[in-house]
């Protein structure tokens, strides 16, 4: 099932050219709760897919539809714990930024277990609708395409084996990342620098996670394509190595590393992204406060 | 006005060794909203803290009292959307970390500007009255204790001057840590790992938070002592760069660095921690799942 966010804070279910308004399946989520809540139990939809997936169900048939084209797509988790991602995953990227220390400076070296995971602040969080905002022009800004992967239960110090049941869906995700030597939790946190999009697929519907296609153009030209089979870490073992440092909960993502490729954007520019078994996404990029 | 959660989710006051119940103040906020709420709005009690100081105002003469004492308090802030930390903020914890490069490593050099902030999960806060977890004890965990404090209002390319106008508050700060290379925000994001207590003091009864005392013991011995005019980049500065990168939003927490002194701590051990014009501390080390 592919489920959004969309145009006023509606939820769809994505079913080829259409978005069907399933709002009302909505009404089986407990009421938001202060001062406990999202920090307990995580993203509230997340946190009971099952049970508005079937409500879900009930009220589809019955279902308003509206065309794809035009409408807003929105982040599909709407309000998640935290953002992880994974550094250097992909050996052609580790390459070309090994190529080239004026862009990527040196002080980022070893392996992924010797730099660790990284965190992108939640309020960088963005819909493909919405625009990427340039908000620091004198720097230099870059896409990284990724699978993106959402939590779907609690999990801490689970296995490799037992940790693709953890993940409630997938997305595609931009990692978008101001280049520079500062913590990549700095320069990968500005505002709208994390997209993801254009929609949730559940888990169900992705048979393999790590042979997936995914490219991005930036104005039509190609600029990054590979396959998650290509990651040097697999998900399964990102997810079991993050759970011993954290609990990971429900509407947490993690952004599974990017492939070669990467490379700068500028205001006026328009980003493809597309991932095999999830979509595709356009996603503009502007000068902030434009 | 000293302001605490604490117990089962009650709101409280501190005056002198009780604590006043005013959890009726409450009334005041308006009801949690998703899929919108927190990540739109921030923290709801510190996004409507000056509704709700003016409705304690009302409730606190017919408050029930308790003492502090046996109090479980919890952490001041319910639901921050980030936490941000600081490095290399005192010259004196620069110098010894520069001294002991099999503790410290040698990959994160520069000045502040260079190496950036950091962010720590928001899954890793807990108030002073839960204990500090040992997540990974093959690993070296380190005391750091700093000022802390917490943003009132929105805040993106506010000028230093102005900054310390977006303060809702200050608190002590324990940002945990595990020692070694990989990335601060996966080193100290492991859960209990970032401690925020005894409870918020509103930024009014702080007239200059660049001249407090602070010191950390362990188990009654010295170790950390300093003062907040140590710092080498000013929390109005701090707000300010940080606001250049993200929007600052009620509840962020800002830990603003720690001084010399840092040192192991182990199960078993008690961390006392005292922030002149705050309070005091005492917080217990435990191995995790204990």
């Amino acid at each position: 099932m592919k489920i959004c966010w969309y145009d006023d804070d509606r939820l769809g279910v994505v079913q080829g050219d259409q978005i069907f308004d399933v709002t009302a399946a909505l009404r089986v989520l407990p009421a938001p709760q202060y001062p406990a809540g999202c920090k307990a139990q995580g993203d509230l939809l997340i946190a009971n897919l099952d049970a508005v997936r079937a409500e879900i169900e009930r009220v589809l048939p019955q279902a308003a539809a509206r065309p794809l084209a035009g409408a807003k797509l929105l982040c599909p988790v709407a309000q998640p714990g935290k953002i992880i991602g994974v550094p250097v995953n992909y050996a052609d990227h580790v390459a070309e930024a090994k190529a080239d220390a004026a862009t990527f400076t040196t002080r980022f070296t070893g392996s992924i277990e010797e730099q660790g995971l990284f965190l992108k602040a939640t309020s960088s969080l963005i819909g493909c609708s919405e625009p990427v905002q340039v908000h620091l022009p004198n720097r230099l800004t870059h896409h990284e395409i990724e699978l993106g992967l959402v939590i779907g239960k609690s999990a801490k110090n689970v296995k490799a084996e037992d940790a693709l049941s953890y993940v409630a869906g997938y997305a595609i995700a931009l990692d978008m990342t101001v280049r520079g030597g500062e913590d990549r939790s700095m320069r990968k946190s500005v505002d709208t620098y994390s997209v993801l999009g254009p929609w949730l697929v559940t888990a169900d519907e992705i048979a393999d996670p790590q042979a997936l296609d995914l490219e991005l153009t930036v104005n039509g030209q190609p600029r990054q394509r590979s396959n998650t089979a290509k990651m040097i870490m697999y998900i399964a073992q990102q997810i079991a190595w993050a759970s011993t440092f954290y609990t990971l909960m429900p509407g947490d993502i993690i952004m599974t590393g990017t492939c070669e490729g990467v490379g700068p954007v500028v205001p006026g520019d328009r980003i493809h992204a597309r991932v095999e078994g999830i979509g595709e996404m356009d996603v503009d990029v502007v000068a902030a406060g434009a």
